[in-house]
């Protein structure tokens, strides 16, 4: 089997680069997560603002190190706000990740989703749902959940980052990070992530943090997986109930150090 | 002593489904409580979902198994969203939960409810003086807190119910349920739970998971009651303090089964 | 050395009568921390109401014991809301807190803090960028985060104080409350609160509650960064990892009483 193409190494070095820069993520997330997506980059040792005018969000894209753009709970205001940002954080040279909640089933934001991916987001992060309908295919999405396999959506991930240049990140049980070309395949995390709500939109969050000091934004796709899932899995070995779940969920993001990256990792 | 017209065998049994089948609630809910509202349904084995935008709730109202309205902080575009999600999951044939939050001393929601009342909700859930306000009468109402017991609102609740032909449920120490005719006491909960923000807004979302598997909608208020009631009393029994408390009852919605349930219930 | 010009027992009788009156705070505030401050709120006996449409912001300012105006993710229906309860709550003679999240670099909310900076806020609360840039002067400020030391924001801090006739709390590892005359400098608090979102934006509220209930602006100030700084050293006690510190820092500040108090509080 031959080594992945993003070395263990080099997700390491992404999670010590965060602990020392702090980068400032600009989330334009949506309404259920925020509070959660903002503990979840302090937790790793990034650092949140939510800015939602659309003059504002302009002005403030162009000063944080990185940008979110979650459709989970789009509404007129936020979609302008995006509109804004977006063309402001690429014009200022400043990564951004887009993560297409619940697009395929529902009309605007997936027209609005479409509209968004011409300004080549550094990473996009979806169930296979999502990036199925994202890439213009027909998948089973039923709002947050998704009714396809990763593996399923892994052609349209490949498409979706050909058509960027930026990297694809394909969650689900495994999750699969994908440039066009390289595949890694992260098997990090536990079933209990799903019954805490905003863990997928909050690795958005984190994926945004690992792109500004990533080589590649396939570097920063399988950190995020990694350092997540990782984060997952010590947390199932403290609670296995979902409210105690979230709380250790957050201690462990706090506790990962290259030693537990170097014995918990599961890439390929 | 007569049987409660809805049997304990009836909550177990909704329990059960709700389990099976993870209704999916679309929750137009306020923005205090949208990320708790989530988890709670995912600790009970429900699915949450907020789509905000009004074109999108109508297309996802018909979606959903089930809708939520809760009016705690209502604006122009929430209400614009609430208007167009509830005939729409009325004519899919889908419940729909009212929660008058702080109706009575607030006149625009007060308005707001009375109109959107005309549409027959499934079930409503409020305190006393939300419930006496519904109702068109006086009440004492403080902001969400009732300055009325629920005793005092059962005449206003079993208008209410006829009127819709739903259900009512009004909370307070002992929560009461009713369809107009039959009243279900349920004794369970503690003091604590008014002590974190939304176990009541929570409780509306709960009470709509409900309203896709019971057989009548007040066996989901009678089940809405005890579920969060008894998690509750778990809670209590894990913390006395509220920070620690609201993470208990996260972890005891989950740990909910037949035995628990057939140990822990009060209804009369 | 001179004693505080705020003893610790009035920080122990505002303490006590906001357990007594359980004063209500109207927080328009932003998104990311609206569920967090209410169950601060609540923890420390005071409580929460979030109203966010101008005609009933303005109509609940009036009934609320206080209103918080935070403009961490200020849009423009939120502002409207505001320019209507701020006044309705100085006609009503009640207390009002600004805290002036991010205003420096981001325009926008710069302009209106400027502005309604004119309608003489009880308390200000801010770090010291915001400080420094709330009374025109050049900080150093990035997002919510302070480029600048408490310390060098006391002249601007007392600037203000005199400006609006309130008092100003400078948070940062020491918390300095002016009323343009006196200092009180508290040193309760640990650096885990950083890592918590909304800490900073709940202390606002609880000013808000405490100005209620407090001889003077000053008194509230203190009482506000004594409150939650002891809350902190007593929950970092519990906890050195954020998730479980910010559970314990609610159940620390339900915990609070005139003995912990007197222990801890560190004044002078």
């Amino acid at each position: 089997m031959p080594a992945p193409k993003v070395s263990l190494d080099e997700v390491i070095a992404i999670l010590e680069r965060v602990r020392a820069q702090h980068p400032l993520v600009h989330c334009l997330t949506n309404q259920v997560v925020k509070n959660f997506t903002a503990n979840v980059l302090l937790a790793l040792g990034a650092a949140p603002a939510m800015v939602e005018h659309a003059d504002e969000a302009a002005e403030f894209a162009a000063m944080a190190s990185a940008l979110l753009v979650n459709v989970g709970t789009l509404d007129e205001p936020q979609m302008a706000a995006m509109l804004r940002a977006i063309p402001s954080a690429n014009k200022a040279k400043k990564p951004w990740v887009l993560d297409p909640v619940a697009v395929g089933p529902l009309t605007i934001r997936t027209h609005f989703a479409h509209e968004i991916l011409t300004q080549r987001p550094t990473l996009i992060r979806g169930n296979a749902s999502e990036i199925i309908a994202l890439a213009g295919q027909t998948g089973r999405g039923r709002g947050v959940d998704s009714g396809d396999t990763a593996e399923a959506a892994l052609n349209a991930a490949k498409t979706l980052a050909l058509q960027t240049g930026g990297a694809v990140l394909v969650t689900g049980q495994i999750d699969y990070a994908t440039d066009g070309t390289a595949i890694v395949a992260c098997a990090n995390g536990h079933p209990l992530m799903t019954r805490v709500t905003g863990v997928g939109c909050a690795q958005g969050a984190v994926a945004a943090a690992c792109c500004t000091v990533a080589n590649s934004p396939l570097a920063a796709a399988v950190a995020a997986a990694t350092l997540m899932g990782i984060a997952g899995d010590l947390a199932a070995r403290v609670s296995q109930r979902p409210g105690s779940f979230a709380e250790a969920l957050l201690d462990s993001l706090d506790q990962l150090d290259p030693s537990i990256l170097l014995r918990e990792a599961k890439l390929s």
